[in-house]
């Protein structure tokens, strides 16, 4: 690693306290975790089978049966895998643990004699391995299946499934490479490049971190593997459209796209294996191609609650600011990778707008694909929902108005269970003696600042409130920087240090606070977090005329249950007056926001007719947190509302 | 015939002079016809060839080869020589009227033995033939060939089509009907019932309404014929879907559909045929299902522009309002069949509001989907393009920025070579001694009132100007009643009877003028034509806030070349003060609207951001006729424009 790139602090190091991701994780750990690993074993009643667990036990000859679901069936054990390693890592459990050590051992039964491990191919004919690269998703779960043995490695120190997959590589990379005899392929899905890096930080293996940049390196170099693979496979389902190769981000090489396209998911782990390359090879062309299509994805082709990939077509990305708000995809898979892009691009390097990003999409477009109870999950995350359409318009059929059991493809709700149950990972980013503070989470965070090991207790009510303070704990002083994120959405805050007004200097929006720390220091950042309004760029067709409300990181919307129907009859006027309050058994306990607002009275039947005055009734408006929607019966829903 | 009912003056007694549709009946005679002669012998360079022709000299022997384009590839034969005969029938052409001898020739070769004709079977194999009656359109085919018959027969008196068909109909009513041992089965694709109601107004043969009867009564009553047929076949590609038998408008008996559903070509001449089967067998429970059908369409699922059928899906109807304007389907030929069936419901009953809708297609969406040029098509009708978003965007990959030369499928360009020659059939009523003037267009009208044989001249210069006089002819006075349409769009109007206020009493938006005629009388009708600003029924979400455009019949709309692009960010003020001019040299010769209007003046790079107070710029904005849109390049366009 190069030395001036800032590294996550690790996921042992800090314990999350906070109440509100405190409570997600607790979630993760007695309801997701528990609940999927029922749907693995296809034990949820009326729920779509998952198979895996099937499919594994198969494979391995412990049952009989064929290979069952989707070609990339065995990632949601690997991610269910990582998420319960995570859980683990901070929340220690004999049972779960157990449960985790027996799939291991089916795990490492299915594994072939020469490394190879996919359930389809050992069940289907494994002639057939590594023939259809572009479709057939061998890499992604491997890539997965690594991401979770390093995870598990990482929490119990145990290293059976590491091992494994260890084997895996091996099998690959004697598949795939520059060598002569080697084929010049790269993932149809990407995945395994971030895993391969994320390897590497454990073995330190060159091997390892030259695979994955040769995936990166390789990927849009003409001739094109999937161009001569589609010879023998005939064309892409994605020829027909506007996809093309794009849809696998594999039209051009890396360095060469500037916009973010294709199948949204794809790019997101694409980006993150980029930043992760970049960051450990030093190679700042990469790191370039990496900015490029940040500001891509975050400036023009991004929603408010973090979303991204606005057309159900390939789960893709489309064009510059085409955000429809009802036939969005926004995949909760892809807003979870755009966190993990985020926090890789933070490893680049410290620039606020990365976290202000990766905190949009955790509190927004992430946690909505989850019910509070933690057993129903959304694909797709709308903006704005008409029950009626998504039941009678064939555009918005992939739209649910109300979250879902389990899917057929279930690739969202495992990764729900890995992001929930490792967001102390995303918190804290170290480079040398500057520990960075990007998110706000009650948490204990232990370092070393100038060789000496400090914990650093941050609490709040985040997010929300806006008081936060810091205290340092440490047995002598300790010598560096604190980089306290000031998020985006903040217009005025105030910082002391141990009561007293600080001095710091502001970077990329971090205000970084130098010199000795002793312990019982303390910081105190006062966050302004008032009720404001928003707009898009007018480029943003769908919400012109249209303001959403936010408070803090929160995205507000407006639901039929506290709002009535016909959601776009309502209007917000210009004076529109805001109160916020605190309501504790209001959806696990949210601050809602109340304003003035104006319904259109008409009485008038035709459809159309001559254009009048119109009529306004004032009403109250009730906005609950974007996150929670849906969790209280099916309704309309919207976050742009019309506005004076 | 029930007496009670209006019947439409027939095309030969009507001789259109008018500017505008005199207009588009010499484009029809000298370039939609003679290009469509070009298309359908496959001879229109770098177009999608029709294969028509083709496949008739195959199947009469003349040619090697198999059938070729869509199962319903004959349809477009028929529709073209349709359109050949209503021109013959006001214009005679020697070269042409041979062209047509011609073909029917080749029909007549390629008929069978047994009366058979639908060259897709007779070069597939007979005895697949009534198969598939669902999807296989061989009714669709007879029916298209019938109308061409009957009009070739009203044109020229030549009966060879005719009886051609009359031995079609004879072998189709020995397969199908209510007797024993034949198909309980009725149109996949609705039409033939309309034109056996238009073969029996020439036999007056009862087999031939008691066979449109028979498929109408049927249709939708259970046991289902297409799920029977289903079962050999397999599901309809519609089951998966919203639609299901729906889409065929065969789910329910005709009579229990109170909503417009399905495909909306098909929906549209199914209620054509049903109220000319009501009015011809005086069916009151069928005329009441026109009724609310007819409702169901005009009042809650109309674009304002006449355009039907909102989603690309299935072509269809959806819910109501479900009104998208920039992914709407709006097919040519369903608002060609809104303006049929509106004329067959003016047969049922004199309303205004069949005529106001009527001519709502005609003037707007039907013609818009005609280049000025009379050789370019548009299949899909939007009311707001974005040409980026049709390349880009998957869900509008329907919606052609600029219309096409032919199409694979090219259902609608000989539809509108039928409707453009045939516009004089939809001008007048008549019922025993009422006239009834529906539409107003510069035209000589033959009839007989009271016994006495009658010229009716119309003169003005609508849609550009409301001033229209109609002028009486006659050897001697004449007794009975000219009725003439106030139409819906218009708030102010006056009516004189040569030269002095006119008595008149006024029913269902007729004003009723009686009496004695003499030789020389005139009725002057000034309606007000000011610029109107319309809105839409607020249910309709994708208008919320916008208004359109209307002069007189006409809907304008804005387009780039005019005003630029980013017409989204273009604001009608409110007190918005609108001048009209005359533009002989612009689109053909048309009436511009200057109004002012406002563009937002915005240089924010930020995709989201604090709300705040907009800046306007004021600008002048410049309209023109919806219908006339596209033919100065590609380019924007919106119809509904968001207003203060």
């Amino acid at each position: 690693m190069k030395k001036d790139h800032p590294v996550s602090v690790p996921l042992r190091q800090v314990t999350v306290t906070d109440s509100f991701w405190g409570g997600y994780m607790e979630l993760a750990r007695t309801s997701i975790i528990p609940y999927q690993w029922e749907a693995l074993n296809d034990r949820i009643p009326d729920a779509e089978p998952s198979h895996c667990i099937h499919n594994f036990r198969v494979a391995a000859g412990e049952e009989e049966g064929s290979f069952e679901g989707c070609v990339f069936q065995d990632s949601d054990l690997a991610k269910w895998l990582e998420g319960a390693a995570y859980s683990l890592s901070t929340h220690p459990d004999e049972k779960l643990e157990k449960e985790v050590d027996s799939v291991i051992e089916l795990i490492e039964k299915a594994q072939q004699p020469d490394g190879y491990l996919d359930t389809y191919y050992i069940l289907n004919g494994l002639d057939q391995r590594w023939s259809n690269i572009r479709d057939h998703h061998e890499m992604y779960c491997a890539g997965h299946m690594l991401e979770a043995a390093v995870a598990y490695y990482q929490a119990t120190g145990k290293d059976r499934l590491l091992q494994v997959m260890i084997r895996v590589v091996e099998h690959i990379a004697s598949v795939f490479g520059p060598e002569e005899g080697k084929k010049k392929a790269y993932p149809g899905h990407e995945e395994l490049e971030l895993a391969l890096v994320r390897l590497y930080g454990i073995t330190h293996d060159p091997a390892h971190l030259a695979l994955a940049k040769f995936f990166i390196d390789e990927r849009g170099q003409y001739p094109l593997y999937f161009e001569e693979e589609a010879k023998r496979l005939g064309p892409s389902y994605w020829d027909n459209g506007p996809l093309k190769w794009m849809y696998y981000q594999a039209g051009k090489p890396v360095r060469e796209q500037k916009d973010a396209e294709g199948h949204a998911v794809r790019a997101m782990y694409l980006y993150s294996g980029m930043a992760s390359v970049a960051r450990e090879s030093g190679d700042e062309t990469l790191a370039d191609a990496c900015r490029t299509l940040w500001e891509s994805v975050t400036r023009r082709r991004m929603y408010i609650t973090g979303a991204v990939g606005s057309s159900e077509y390939g789960e893709a990305f489309t064009y510059d600011y085409d955000l429809p708000n009802d036939t969005v995809y926004g995949e909760t898979c892809a807003a979870i990778g755009l966190a993990m892009f985020a926090r890789r691009m933070l490893e680049l390097e410290p620039k606020g707008e990365y976290a202000d990003v990766m905190e949009k999409a955790l509190y927004n477009g992430v946690i909505s694909g989850l019910s509070l109870s933690g057993d129903r999950f959304f694909y797709v995350n709308p903006l704005e929902v008409v029950p009626e359409a998504c039941e009678k318009d064939y555009l918005r059929r992939h739209v649910k108005p109300k979250r879902q059991k389990w899917f057929g493809c279930a690739c969202c709700p495992p990764n729900l269970a890995r992001v929930t149950a490792s967001i102390g990972w995303y918190l804290y980013t170290q480079r040398e003696d500057t520990l960075f503070v990007n998110l706000y989470a009650a948490s204990e965070c232990h370092v070393a600042l100038g060789g000496v090991p400090v914990t650093v207790t941050m609490k709040g009510n985040y997010p929300w409130g806006g008081e936060i303070s810091l205290c340092v704990s440490c047995e002598t002083a300790a010598q560096g920087t604190i980089a306290l994120r000031i998020p985006g959405w903040c217009r005025n805050w105030k910082l002391t240090r141990s009561g007293k007004p600080a001095e710091f200097t502001m970077q990329n929006g971090y205000a970084y606070l130098s010199g000795t720390w002793n312990d019982g220091d303390t910081l105190e950042l006062s966050l302004d977090m008032p009720v404001e309004r928003m707009e898009a760029n007018p480029l943003v067709r769908e919400d012109m005329g249209k303001q959403a409300v936010m408070r803090g990181p929160l995205v507000y919307c407006l639901e039929e249950i506290d709002n009535g129907a016909c959601l776009h009859e309502i209007l917000l006027p210009k004076e529109a007056k805001f109160t916020t309050h605190r309501e504790d058994a209001l959806l696990g306990g949210v601050v809602v926001i109340e304003s003035d607002g104006l319904r259109l009275q008409d009485n008038g039947n035709s459809l159309y007719r001559f254009a009048s005055e119109k009529q306004w009734k004032p009403v109250s408006l009730h906005w609950v947190p974007y996150y929670a929607w849906n969790n209280r019966g099916v309704g309309e829903m919207t976050v742009w509302v019309r506005s004076e």
